[in-house]
């Protein structure tokens, strides 16, 4: 971890910790420069990184402020992927229905930029948010990306699996999502009736390096589906 | 508009007349600095901003390449508020049921941060996307900021007429999503029946010097319910 991301972790950590409340102003640049004893571009660099985050926003002459609108009980829509991290703070866990190595269909293909006869891991899971079904999903994996998979993995943090195990650069994501009825074997896997709202969250996840390597397909029970997103001003 | 700003614009333009598609590579550095005449510093600033708006991505050691995953008829759920272009884009209409100035309920002066004996403007409209039902909307603007209003305004592009007319600069907005069942008024508004599906969208809109302006509470049409999101590696 670079020195800019480590003091950025410390001031997320500082604001969690003293429970700072949206709009609270943290202190200035040349304090923050001499707490942790780096240069301006460092900070900057820090401070940069925690408004990419949704964590502060800096309004110029007059400082930088504490941006937490988070409620209770929501999920952020686009990290519930897999981090340890958030699944703790959730108590997300998964039961796995399938898992191989199979041709994708060409849907997957399309997606993960492959062709039809190469390899993929499919993964078939329910999830659970504190023991409740949160979604059914249905991931594809490009095999000559993710060379292994395992249950084990699969039960539990496929994401740190990949940057930690695999040393692979997680880099960004494409997500679709669309409000419909459950169909008759969705309905059973989350414990609700057929015709009940769903939603149905379609995610292309890519390497830094541009690649796509996982293409994932979900069913949200609606009974838990609190989810957040936080937007900065340029995709307004 | 600064520089850096325009030439980001610039870019832009280029990569829609050319159709350039995921993962195409974008001339280097030097090249971009030659071709606008500027600084590396500023070429830098318009790619990260570029990065940042998810049209492209930058490869350490290896360049700049075109991201674009959109899909035909998709939505940007975190843009679709009000900004002419994108209205334009999806041919976004308005219908105005109701519009006056009162005191806020609990719920919307929590979210704008206002008092109770504060004024909104009140807002409840159905939008219309290629002229089908896309969503009914309720949404309080905090009056001490938004000071005027009228059924012209908000019939068209509200946040045009709040960033160009009053002069105040959007800064960045908090969403809440959820799934559930549509209740017989909403069905009645959007041409559904009750029970159908629906997406229900809170966001909380924020000048950029985080203010607190637009609480809207948005019901979609889950028959017209397409949306994207992107997200960068900070997120996941």
């Amino acid at each position: 971890m670079l020195k800019y991301q480590h003091i950025a972790n410390e001031l997320e950590k500082y604001i969690e910790e003293h429970a700072l409340q949206q709009g609270e102003k943290l202190p200035s640049l040349d304090l923050l420069m001499t707490q942790f004893e780096v240069s301006k571009s460092t900070i900057t660099k820090s401070l940069d990184l925690l408004e990419k985050k949704g964590i502060v926003f800096q309004v110029r002459g007059s400082g930088i402020f504490v941006r937490r609108h988070k409620r209770k009980g929501y999920i952020s829509l686009l990290s519930n992927q897999g981090f340890k991290k958030n699944l703790e703070d959730f108590h997300i866990t998964s039961e796995v229905i399938e898992l191989d190595v199979r041709k994708p269909t060409k849907e997957a293909a399309l997606n993960l930029n492959i062709e039809l006869d190469n390899d993929v891991y499919y993964v078939k899971r329910v999830r659970y948010i504190h023991g409740l079904t949160l979604c059914l999903e249905e991931s594809y994996f490009n095999k000559s990306i993710i060379t292994y998979l395992n249950n084990e993995i699969i039960s539990e943090s496929i994401f740190n699996y990949i940057s930690e195990g695999l040393g692979l650069n997680i880099g960004f994501a494409d997500t679709f999502l669309h409000v419909n009825k459950l169909t008759e074997e969705e309905a059973k896997y989350l414990g609700l009736r057929k015709g009940d709202p769903k939603l149905y969250v379609e995610s292309i996840f890519h390497l830094t390096n541009g690649q796509p390597f996982d293409f994932s397909k979900g069913t949200y029970n609606y009974e838990q589906s609190q989810f957040f997103v936080q937007t900065n001003s340029h995709f307004l």
